[in-house]
């Protein structure tokens, strides 16, 4: 057993908030039996990455290893875990294990991928184990955003690993299981290795809130409106849109659900048991016939989302459903970094339509689903393990998370995508630096984030395209002029002249003085000709285009 | 006179913040003689307008009418309020005022784009009034976040008029002139027919804080400092920039300006003699022989911008200077909505290297240089207006300040960008819906918003680029085989061949197929083309392409 060793290896979140992958082993070195701790999804961006549909972590090195691999553990639903489930099943090929709400998300994808829903086994909550090649694996019940959510107890040959998940310290969650310190104290009796924990929330420096807290406030606000109200949060948030749902019944308003993945939650939720007492919902075309102060519109879209409910009524109708002056729209949501141009103008579009917007800003209308600093100081010293790996983070948190780690007397380690740890002896130590990156499912088909398609469409979208196309006859000889199409560029330059006409121009003197040599040279002449483009574009239009040419010979 | 009329035409500004452009009228209905308060930029994001640089309110309507326009008020140095002053000068070539540090800084711009510096004329302070056509205009001294910010007075013959221009009411505000209420009271005493008040704070509910109470936060902060200290705040924020260099002072550090933008904008403020004690500062150079503990920096780039000082300093080295391992970076600054990507990005690039950041979340290092809530209150009571229109603003904000003006008692009015308003008579009307919009400059070329130009290229960046060249020969027959030019495309689609071959196969096959009515008709032809491209395209790759298509015939 000596030569065998316990390895950690983020491919995935560590480094980002997104695109969650971790990797367990145990064995020899270069043999181990390998887990995979969730596989989730990121988003993309205008700014990084257009046209891209989803991002997944890198996983070229588990798909090497897939053969060590015995199964994949998914903690809870959410995108950013079980997004990239379906999409890399061919690759892996693992069986898949998590909670039944989970398992039925989890499922859905794949049937929706054609893959077998079989692959997806429902686990049950700790204490039930389940043994996997040198692993076992528990459920440990924790609070999120979403239902049953679970931390991972991995008990492995070198000792036990307790991989929190996402998770905040709720003792009244509304739906799922409460926080119990006995039973994260029954897993840390035994001794934990290591501590791999959620970072997201390191900087908040007060105690987490419960989400039990909202229902009071939300309650008193539908039941102060005049008009229709809205809310919006994210759809997987089951026991906040119930709790919007309660608030609105209990101000006499009928509910109504809208946007697809507000439906697919709550049929999941209600599928599985977890949501049992959910007020009656009607629907959009029964809405129509209740007077729009006795309704309550619960909508996905809490980040901007442009195709989603919120943003569609925002603009106008949506499903034959209105707002109007004297309305009230509710963000019970925070505002993710990054999508705050999405959110703005829709309270913007909604306070033309003279709709009263309230957001979070108050503290009132919405908690985080993640620990805080305190919270996570009180797992450290609950769970007491030799060592605490900060996951779940940008750099920043991480390295916030370990130093909070050290500052209360124990070994943290900043482990950031790709760097293997070594978790067998007393000290982590790192075994190696695996080359890590995002894969892009972009349209159907995945692409390397740094295969230049991206960047190639960045490049057009700053600076415009041109296409050049000269014939040459079978002499070499320039067979009628040069001509332009130019797309993403204006069509007159600063010599008020067409712009494509002064391409054209400039183009066709270069051809005629250009000499055989570069005529008879592809490469020369493209080159070349790319160069004209570029050179006038910059005298005409202050900046230089991407440039295709397209050199047609008769010979 | 009775059939002269007062007017209001916000072209920018009042819709968003940004931008800003203010026309006021007096005359006979179309005969008046206009002035322009602002002449403001905005800026460009990835999201909206790829590729532009900058972003100008449509002043279609003013450039019709420059023969009646007397002149153009400036009311401070912000971009937002000045940027457009050169570039336009040239359309409008009306006199522009201000006060000496905005003047100075527009004579900067002024003279970059060849235009006489002398067209810009300084204005001094209230009680100096400005006399041009039919009005009468002051420079009312207000405290902002940056020098020499103003008010303005416009006095007319249908009455006072007080355009605050962007301000906060500070009673210590480190440079420039506290706020002075019985100044105000002074021009509130002959009675106020409108006030045009800035609404970027109104969601604001607590009351403005002084520029003065962040001073001993940083000090201390600074002073506890072990290694090198980094500083960025805008650089036109002159009393900040002082207060954190008296800081750097103060804690024995020698004094680093970094930045193009903030050496000018201190070189403005001395030389018009705003600025007179400010610590002594040394070049990068010397910063070079100096121990890194006894080091301030202060660098442009609050915003995340991606070349400017603080994103250089966070990827590697600025002018020989590297932050390090127990360095501090303290954003001194507010991020604003939309930059969130950009700030972090820099944060955990410091991270990275071992720097600690400190934000503004704590509320310690930065105060807004706009009147909150409370404040706005007291100003529509000192001023005491018949009306009170919001400006500086998304829509949201109009309508908030325009709700909390009627519940003060007062009559509010929501005119966006486009809204004419008649001041003339006791309650305002809307006289007229002019058509604005937005121009950007796109690299030296102006272009409309809506000229298709900027959503080509966003088309491009979402979908990829496409070229296709076909030639036909004197009969109308193919002369060889279509070939395709890809660009911001994957190389293979899900059938794993190349997806050039596969586009040039599909093109091929129509063109074999294509009868000779279609291939003569080169409208035709092309659609035929682009459609085969389209949908090979959608069924390899998951998205449509744009497509540009060039046939070229032999005959």
């Amino acid at each position: 057993m000596s030569n065998e060793r316990l390895i950690y290896l983020p491919l995935g979140g560590a480094g980002e908030i997104g695109m969650n992958a971790y990797v367990y082993g145990y064995g020899k070195p270069g043999q181990e039996r390998l887990i995979l701790v969730d596989l989730g999804v990121a988003f993309p961006d205008m700014d990084s990455s257009p046209g891209v549909d989803l991002i997944f972590a890198d996983i070229t090195w588990l798909k090497e290893r897939a053969d060590q691999l015995e199964a994949v553990f998914v903690t809870h639903a959410h995108e950013d875990h079980v997004g990239g489930v379906a999409h890399c099943y061919s690759d892996l090929g693992a069986p898949v294990y998590a909670r039944a709400f989970t398992a039925n998300i989890a499922r859905r994808k794949m049937d929706e991928h054609g893959h077998p829903i079989e692959a997806v086994r429902t686990a049950s909550a700790w204490p039930e184990q389940i043994k996997v090649g040198p692993f076992t694996v528990g459920f440990l019940p924790v609070s999120h955003s979403i239902p049953e959510s679970a931390g991972l107890v991995i008990d492995t040959p070198a000792g036990r690993v307790v991989h929190t998940g996402d998770f905040k310290l709720d003792a009244n969650p509304v739906v799922g299981e409460p926080f119990d310190p006995d039973l994260w104290a029954e897993v840390a009796r035994p001794g934990v290795k290591a501590l791999v924990c959620d970072s997201t929330n390191v900087f908040s420096t007060h105690a987490g809130r419960s989400e039990s807290e909202v229902g009071p406030e939300i309650t008193k606000l539908v039941q102060d409106a005049s008009g229709m109200v809205i809310a919006t949060t994210f759809a997987s948030n089951v026991a906040r849109v119930k709790t919007l749902a309660e608030a609105g019944q209990r101000a006499g308003r009928s509910v109504v659900l809208l946007g697809r993945a507000m439906r697919r939650m709550i049929e999941a939720a209600t599928e599985t048991g977890i949501l049992s007492d959910f007020p009656k919902v009607i629907s959009a075309e029964e809405a129509a016939d209740v007077p729009r102060q006795n309704l309550m519109l619960i909508v996905t879209g809490s980040q901007g989302e442009r195709r989603a409910a919120s943003a569609q009524l925002a603009r106008g109708k949506y499903r034959g459903l209105e707002a109007k002056e004297g309305d009230l729209f509710l963000f019970s949501s925070k505002t993710i970094p990054g999508n705050e141009r999405g959110v703005i103008r829709i309270i913007n579009q909604l306070s033309e339509k003279g709709v009263d917007v309230v957001d979070d800003s108050s503290g009132l209308y919405h908690v985080s689903g993640h620990a805080n600093r305190p919270d996570l100081e009180k797992v450290h010293a609950l769970i007491d393990p030799q060592m605490v790996v900060p996951m779940h983070g940008e750099h920043r948190h991480l390295r916030e998370h370990a130093k909070l780690a050290e500052a209360g007397g124990r070994t943290g380690i900043l482990a950031v995508n790709g760097t293997m740890l070594d978790l067998t002896g007393n000290a982590p130590t790192v075994a190696e630096y695996i080359e890590t990156g995002r894969t892009y499912l972009d349209g159907t088909v995945q692409i390397g984030a740094l295969d230049g398609v991206v960047r190639d469409r960045i490049r057009m979208a700053l600076n415009g395209h041109v296409t050049v196309t000269v014939i040459l006859d079978e002499e070499d000889e320039p067979l009628g002029e040069p001509w332009c199409d130019t797309m993403g560029l204006p069509e007159l330059g600063s010599s008020r002249a067409a712009i494509i006409d002064v391409f054209e121009e400039d183009l066709n003197q270069f051809l005629m003085r250009a000499d055989a040599k570069t005529l008879r040279d592809d490469d020369k002449l493209e080159e070349g000709l790319r160069r004209i483009v570029r050179q006038t574009a910059k005298a005409e239009l202050g900046k230089k285009p991407e440039v295709t040419v397209v050199v047609s010979r008769m010979r």
